[in-house]
């Protein structure tokens, strides 16, 4: 077997090297010449001059008739001036003025007799309602300096100026070439081992936005002379190439390789996590990226080296990062040898702002689109402790973290159908929802870090659901029990329930699939197991947990498990069986502070409506509570 | 004559007639289905499930082999466990696992003998190392809620689900009808009378911004049949329609009658400064507005009507706005009768941010381009008093904001030419100048408005520059004087100087263009005058003012006066002579707790730098200052 090491370069350092190689074969922006028009958002290479003035004549200001000042000097109420038609002409706004004419009368204040004769009854002085040559813009007057991005009302200035055409910085075209052998373009329908290439999409996205340009060319297969051919390609065509995967040590990764063939593989292994298989190297005279082929791996190599380069090729300083300030709401480890790149859920409950890290490794991008922002951790320094105060980069505007109301708990699917339900009826706020199981909620609520909290806890003395919790938890009544649906808990079975499950002892027989610590579907197993006298041990897979009922279902669907405990609406997902156990009560906990906020209201307007008790019909297994 | 009256409708009550009916007519958007990666922006039309789970198969999280774990459980250190061939299988990442495998082995962890036997001195558990089905998504999954935007993550997220067409709300399109028997298509070389139509690239530009399309036509003459041909053509095409310009109600002003011909035009006069001539209407059922044809008039009713719609489009609450307290740094008088929009320029010096009104009327689209940002005057407000804070809403990001040195005084093009330098080279912030004249760079240094100013300041008794003015105005040592440029001053006359313009006394023959109260150059006016006894009224156009040298020297070459008093380059730029009258010193005076800022550092390094020489010998009429 071929075996390759990854070197574990410093970011700053990785950044130098590349950068300063990237500067060195002259990586940096020309100019072209584009018809104003469609130059919005373009940064200019060099600075615009008015050539004309603006106005370019003396033109009226208003609507009324054009005159010298000097034949009104004197006029007054008691011994008004009296011009003939031939001292005055009629102007619209915009005219130019007649000959000798340096001001203008507003039309309201004009009274003409039969003969066209006008009275005047005061003065007006030189240049009154005339919008003098180059009140706006003298010719030779500088519009907008080098490296301005051009903004709607600077394509006016320059067209009022007499400018039509501007040079401004070219876009750097980056080639995009995925590789790998089981890489399939998007389909609905992959085979098994395959995988469908989305990074090219995402990373033209990036690059998009980042001012630059993509061309992602044909997938390329794991040979080497292939890769080689489609890297000339690349660099004959592109100012900049991103190979995409093949960036590891495998037997496999040839990126570095081929770089190193074509120029200098100057760095293979950074120092970032995720993201630490990347190559930055040159070749051809061009800056080339080896990209890991996790998606958020690749992602952190773009925001980190990707758009710095782009930063480069503009010659301009980096666009500020917009911050929070947010504190830990759990302890966060990061490893002393990189840096880390930590993905935050922000909830934003009574004035405090919390960051939650959110689970998921380099190939989870959902990950990604949950988060809204990312926690940098510096190489050498080892995280936060719960409270700690971090610097959060935010992937959203902060106001729509701000306008979110955070449900966390035991997982549902009708927290997303609620949260979509918000969305569609414009209620002017998100309903952000994270699965940490019914335990979580009340630690969350107690802590002041949900507005609410979402619970399905079973009493095993009662036989009732949650409210003897809630006495226990918050015996000063920090928090209010409100009704939400209820739902069927039971046995996710492949179709046909092979292996004949239809109790708790059937498990034994079984490779099962559990839920995390805490959840409340969790919880009932285990206080159902006791009942039963089934241990833990005798249950394969008790340790194999997923985080929500869909997972249990995906699992069971898969083959990874014979049976799971988990709601109906997922096994119907899947086209799975499913065997009652028993109902429950899925309600909510509100914080006492929040049982009146106008967000909390309106969740349960929504759970209360008939659009949305018509999709409780629609998923299956649910109830409304009274 | 014809007489029309507009109204002044308050602004609130416009908005909501005028979105009260284009709802009424059904102004909402529809939905497409694009393929995903042609996406990225567009907003979700309806929420998007996942199709496929993610991974879709067990698949191998690490290059190394695939075994069962239970084959492994008792290994140790001690006791090895051997597995021959068949028991395992070499995996890379992202292979699925060999049917009857649920764990992998790192590569790095296998030591394996001739044969193919490898020797495991540790068990592991299932699923190690394994990406499970669903590990990213499971199917089913709501990957997005409606209204969500789509971002380059999302994209991954997606096609990673086996989604690869979304739904999407359409963009709404806007025919644009520019409109006037004046207006040209943009030239260089208007014909006098000829005004040049650059609101159509403006608003296309400003439509794009808010997530609409622009469809601009040809421009209409002032014929009511023409004009409502135009507008009969777009209500086909497009879903909302803008005309531009004959909203007002002048002769030749038709908007709000061909709209009231085909719907209703429900408002005509907004209480808006600028922007108050302006038609909002409904007609063919699509919304239709008569925009202002002065452009700054025009992007306020973009702003505060034509974005709103376009927010009532996509049933999505408006965008905050971002907005910052800043203490006015004049006073700013505004109208009872109307809400006004006041362009503002924002200094940040010393920690403090002030904002200055700046100059110019509804035509003055330099106000817009200059500003950065709109101090708003609700209607019945009477303005801002000097250090009222005021909240303004901003047109640039702070941080450009922040990273600018302040500039004010004097007007020389030069500081135009630093400006352009600075970004040039890379200096990492912007050179703001305002011209307020020498002594309002003397205010404004010592009322820390300004890190520093640029004077030209003759002392009549001492003959010097300067010097005697920074020991009066600042005795305590608030401000150091540097030196800057010198130049020459004088008379700038007509090609062949006609009038013989030799001296002061000359002026008294000709019709003057003069400079700004406070102005420098009209300091050295007003001082030559006393000496030669020609007081002010014996100058025709004393009372002329304007603001810069090239303003002056446009004014000339336009014939709107016989001689103004300016520097040679601006007399160069128009092709105008110069008759020198003076040299003069251009300096700086910089407030002491700037003196080693390093803006200021930098400044005074590009002031000497070979570019900048080379600069000024190509202007004319400088030399540098020892």
């Amino acid at each position: 077997m071929k075996h390759q090491y990854l070197n574990n370069t410093p970011p700053e350092r990785a950044r130098e090297l590349f950068f300063s190689a990237a500067d060195a074969c002259g990586f940096r922006y020309a100019d072209e010449l584009l018809p104003v028009p469609r130059t919005p958002g373009r940064v200019l290479s060099q600075a615009v001059y008015a050539a004309i003035s603006s106005p370019h004549y003396n033109a009226s200001a208003m609507d009324g008739i054009a005159v010298r000042a000097s034949d009104t000097f004197g006029a007054s109420e008691r011994s008004p001036v009296i011009l003939p038609p031939e001292r005055y002409a009629p102007v619209d706004t915009g005219d130019p003025l007649p000959e000798g004419a340096d001001a203008v009368i507003m039309i309201e204040d004009v009274v003409n007799d039969e003969q066209g004769n006008v009275t005047l009854r005061a003065a007006v002085s030189p240049w009154t309602n005339v919008r003098q040559v180059g009140e706006d813009l003298c010719m030779g007057d500088m519009i907008a300096p080098t490296d301005t991005r051009v903004s709607p009302a600077l394509i006016g200035a320059f067209l009022a100026g007499g400018v039509t055409e501007i040079r401004v910085k070219t876009k750097p075209l980056f080639g995009i070439i995925p590789t790998g052998d089981e890489i399939v373009p998007p389909t609905a329908t992959p085979a098994k081992g395959e995988i469908i290439e989305f990074n090219s999409a995402v990373f033209s996205a990036m690059l998009e936005q980042w001012d630059a340009r993509a061309k992602v060319y044909e997938i390329v297969r794991d040979k080497k002379d292939l890769l080689t051919a489609a890297l000339d390609r690349a660099l004959a065509e592109c100012d900049a190439v991103l190979v995409l995967a093949g960036s590891s040590a495998g037997r496999d990764d040839y990126t570095s390789e081929i770089i190193a063939a074509r120029g200098e593989a100057l760095v293979h292994g950074i120092g970032v996590k995720p993201g630490k298989p990347a190559v930055l190297g040159v070749a051809g005279g061009k800056p080339v990226v080896g990209l890991p082929g996790y998606p958020v791996s690749a992602i952190v190599i773009m925001e980190e080296f990707v758009r710095g380069l782009i930063d480069l090729y503009y010659r301009r300083p980096a666009a500020p990062l917009q911050t929070v300030e947010a504190a830990a709401g759990r302890r966060i480890v990061s490893s002393l040898k990189y840096k880390e790149f930590v993905r935050v859920s922000l909830g934003a409950v009574g004035g405090v702002l919390t960051a939650i890290p959110l689970a998921g490794g380099a190939g989870v991008i959902t990950s990604l689109t949950k988060a809204d922002g990312i926690l940098e951790i510096p190489q050498n320094a080892e995280g936060a402790e719960p409270g700690d105060l971090c610097r959060i980069r935010l992937l959203r505007d902060m106001s729509e973290i701000e306008q979110s109301l955070i449900v966390t708990g035991s997982h549902d699917p009708i927290l997303d159908e609620l949260a979509d339900l918000a969305c569609r009826q414009g209620c002017g706020f998100r309903i952000k929802s994270t699965h940490v199981g019914s335990m979580g909620a009340v630690t969350a609520v107690r802590g002041g870090q949900a507005h609410m909290g979402a619970i399905h806890l079973l009493d095993e003395t009662t036989g009732e659901y949650n409210k003897s919790y809630v006495e226990k938890y918050f015996p000063d009544g920090g928090a209010v029990l409100r009704k939400g649906v209820k739902r069927v808990q039971g046995f996710i079975v492949p179709k046909g329930n092979p292996l004949g499950v239809r109790e708790i002892a059937d498990l034994t027989r079984c490779r099962f699939v559990n839920r995390q610590r805490g959840a409340g579907t969790r919880l009932l197993l285990d206080c159902r197991m006791r009942q039963c006298g089934v241990l833990p041990e005798q249950i394969d897979g008790y340790a194999n947990e997923k985080f929500t009922h869909t997972a249990v279902a995906a699992a069971v669907a898969a083959g990874n498990a014979d049976a799971g405990l988990g709601i109906y609406s997922a096994a119907k997902m899947y086209g799975l069986d499913f065997i009652p156990l028993c109902d429950e009560e899925y309600d909510f906990l509100v914080g006492a502070a929040y049982a009146d906020h106008p967000y909390v209201e309106a969740f349960f307007r929504l759970l209360r409506s008939g659009e949305f008790i018509a999709r409780l019909k629609e998923m299956g297994g649910y109830g409304v509570a009274d």
